[in-house]
């Protein structure tokens, strides 16, 4: 490396250490925010948050920096493995942000706050009327940020806001995908409601304690291998994960008193969310490159840990004692299999969150053919719950009868689109990186035995290893040496549920 | 007001705004870390806050800052009564670090973070041996600081101390309180050991859960009427509260499993020190003044709530039942009576934090004693574990048999001296104010029905209200037209427990 380059790292280096100060001050401050600031202490505290974010804003929109970082990019061949991807990273955030000026960046702040308070007002009374202004809004902003990006490489508005979240994926390529997805899923699911199968369900709501969850979910993070010295879980009222600090991993979860379930998963997707930010190379933190990951690639880990293992019958044969255990009220004369098969009925319902395995993937693909209709297509926006409502009863056969149940109940349209896409492709990646697990290690009777361990050292040098340094599709190569496709999480539900419901 | 000095309160204003967003940011990170950060991410986390901190000292240490703030304190007869206490508050803490250079600030934080940790390991070994080296560097950097206060009107280096946490106090008038309380309270535990008074005690040590001690405590907290949408409450190791913004006060506690009143107290201790910041004046916040209240006045507060409400007949009346329906395994077949006797025992004990409210002022007393030894007088580090048991034989007539019971057992030296005084003195403060008060409004049937609002509402307007704006002397004075005396302090307890112990 010449000496220029190694000057501009150091000042890039120096001024990134900042930033990541105040980005976990900000995370710290958001975190309580979810967790346990009272109700009128938050306003305040979001005006500190978003002081800490605007700092780190500023330091990144500095000419110096900028300079410096656009330097390192244009010889990056010069950098070591974790620079170099820390000068892609900072690069692409350049270009994706270039042309937004701080007044800009503010505006569109103040819409997605507004859109969040319209957004909640109009779910609380469902009506979708009362959010029909700031969505447009949202949207509107949304083509205007793309409209900034001069250089833009995609092909359209969508396809530019789906690669924020998701680098490198095209509306093609999803098109592709969730093309497949309904040939297959629909008839499936058809079978499965014309099914004799009997699936017990009485004791899934039976009234529960806070305590009898917690207690639960204090056992499978441990189960889980996740290390609570390094980590911590809580309560807020939608389960997320933090990665606040290279030995600081945030869960939370969410108690339900009549569905006792409901609290496992949470805790068991949020665990998969948190060993991925905590098995990270800690050269990430180093190299400020911990935003690598996409939220496809997460989703894969955390939907993974939660389907893929947590609903399998060796994952129910493991926890089994301890559900009967925590919960006696629930599990008096419930088997073991009558407990697998309850945590895997399928059946069309309306709410996404609460969706099985198999139907999950419908709510995604209206809520993505709804965005890109929005967006590349002409669909006003009056339109919205209409073709929500008809979509629901084409691929599901069911209608939501109030906006609230259908397209008011999910927070996304409040800052942005193209996010929701990954929760299926996440669903797709780890369909494929499963299969070459499973020839690598017992995967079944591991998870049988509890050995967590095992499984997560394989997750840690396959899947998390160079998740911050290669785009999706790299990282998917790099893995399995495959293309995403839908073709083997399709295989997996085709066996899975022909099995549970003697097809 | 004119032109100069309207332009210099408003880039003092911006400035201190920016502080109080630094400040709120480390108070937050700080509170998060005692509360539910793990273990291994602390040092992290301990180097955000501490950036944070810096950058509000930077910021109160530029030179235009400082212009400004001095000339608005030369001209301080211009401005309203909140700008002026302003002008007063900066004018103070300028003089008192106007001297320590950053490097020397950080040489002071690295001496007692080093503290901490050596105190710590000391105190799980009961080894003082191990704490004497830190010990001497915090000492020493006490009298350099000290030292580089050229304008200083202080008579000793303790009283300079002394006066950074109870503005305007002196060595002097504590000895005369603390001789008064020597002479009046050692005959009375004298008599109180030697009374025939049997007093029950068996049940106090049952068995409880951390739930039914969360039960009791938010019910405390509500009866208390502090208003939970403008805090919040959680646990940590020590019990603390902490003031975070105009609508968000945090109170912590600690459960004990065979200790019920010991959460019980942590809660209304904490509870009043959260009233008194939650109900101070809005305005408070506006002319960044709520660092106004010193250690005394606070304590004067928590102490009051705790000891003069809480110990006494009426709140025991006004808990029992609500003590019997959550620990019914604690209360069964113990009658009102018994549980305010058992809440008042008085006996010499080697816990400061444990102890009862008469042998209290002894912990105090005793480690006032040292500390002015160490800074004024010719005490060697060495012989500090010989003079504490010593003096424990003089006044309590019992010795600690391990240092980690006796001259270990407290945090406060690890970051300087002239803290522990305000505990005693706050005791005395409230003496004065309660007889105040109980002229004003019923408060033993207030406490009875529980009519928290009333009694909140009187200590708001009366000793709240102009805590931040006034010295602890003119503040006293204010609310009783009184000076600082032990007087009223030790007539309560005499009356008290010459009843309590039939003497």
């Amino acid at each position: 490396m010449n000496q220029t380059t190694q000057e501009k790292l150091e000042l890039v280096r120096n001024i990134e250490k900042e930033a990541a100060i105040y980005a976990h001050a900000a995370a710290v401050l958001s975190y309580d925010q979810e967790t346990i600031c009272p109700i009128k202490g938050m306003e305040e505290q979001g005006e500190v948050t978003a002081f800490m974010e605007n700092q780190a804003f500023k330091l990144e929109k500095d000419e110096k920096f900028i300079e410096a970082a656009e330097y390192l990019y244009e010889h990056k061949d010069e950098l070591e493995e974790f620079d170099r991807a820390m000068a892609e990273q900072l690069h692409r955030n350049y270009m994706k942000r270039k042309n937004i000026t701080a007044e800009k960046q503010m505006e569109i702040s103040l819409t997605y706050n507004k859109a969040f308070v319209d957004w909640s007002n109009a779910r609380n009374a469902s009506d979708f009327s009362m959010f029909k202004e700031s969505l447009t809004k949202v949207r509107d902003i949304n083509k205007e940020i793309v409209a900034l990006r001069t250089d833009r490489t995609t092909k359209t508005v969508y396809d530019e806001l789906l690669d924020d979240y998701e680098a490198g994926i095209s509306s093609e390529k999803i098109d592709e995908c969730f093309e497949k997805c309904k040939k297959r899923l629909i008839p499936l699911l058809k079978k499965i409601m014309n099914s004799k199968k009997q699936i017990r369900r009485d004791f899934m709501s039976i009234e529960v304690t806070d305590e009898q969850q917690a207690k639960m979910a204090r056992w499978l993070l441990e189960t889980m291998n996740f290390d609570l010295e390094r980590g911590a879980f809580t309560t807020s009222e939608h389960p997320f994960t933090s990665g606040l600090g290279k030995d600081d991993t945030r869960v939370t979860t969410h108690y339900y008193p009549t569905n006792f379930a409901g609290s496992i998963y949470s805790i068991v997707h949020e665990g998969g969310h948190a060993l991925f930010d905590s098995l990270q190379p800690r050269e990430n933190y180093e190299h400020f490159i911990t935003g690598g990951k996409t939220m496809g690639m997460h989703e894969s880990v955390s939907r993974m840990y939660e389907n893929r293992i947590g609903r399998s019958k060796e994952f129910v044969h493991l926890i089994y004692p301890k559900v009967c255990e925590v919960f006696p009220q629930v599990m008096k004369g419930v088997s073991e299999n009558e407990l697998y098969e309850a945590l895997n009925i399928a059946e069309p319902s309306l709410i996404r969150t609460e969706a099985d395995e198999l139907t999950y993937t419908f709510h995604i693909i209206i809520r993505y053919e709804i965005e890109k209709a929005l967006l590349d297509g002409d669909l006003a926006i009056d339109d919205v719950p209409k073709m929500w409502n008809e979509k629901y009863k084409e691929y599901l056969g069911i209608e939501p009868d109030c906006d609230r149940d259908g397209v008011l109940q999910d927070v996304h349209w409040t800052f942005g689109f193209g996010y929701f896409p990954a929760y299926a492709i996440g669903n797709m990646y780890n369909a494929i990186y499963y299969n070459r697990m499973k020839n690598e290690i017992d995967i079944n009777s591991l998870v049988a035995k509890g050995d967590f361990a095992t499984i997560n050292n394989w997750m840690k040098e396959n899947v998390f290893k160079k998740a911050d340094r290669l785009t999706p599709s790299e990282w998917l190569m790099d893995i399995t040496g495959k293309d995403l496709s839908a073709d083997e999480f399709l295989d997996y539900l085709e066996a899975k549920y022909t099995e549970l419901y003697e097809l």
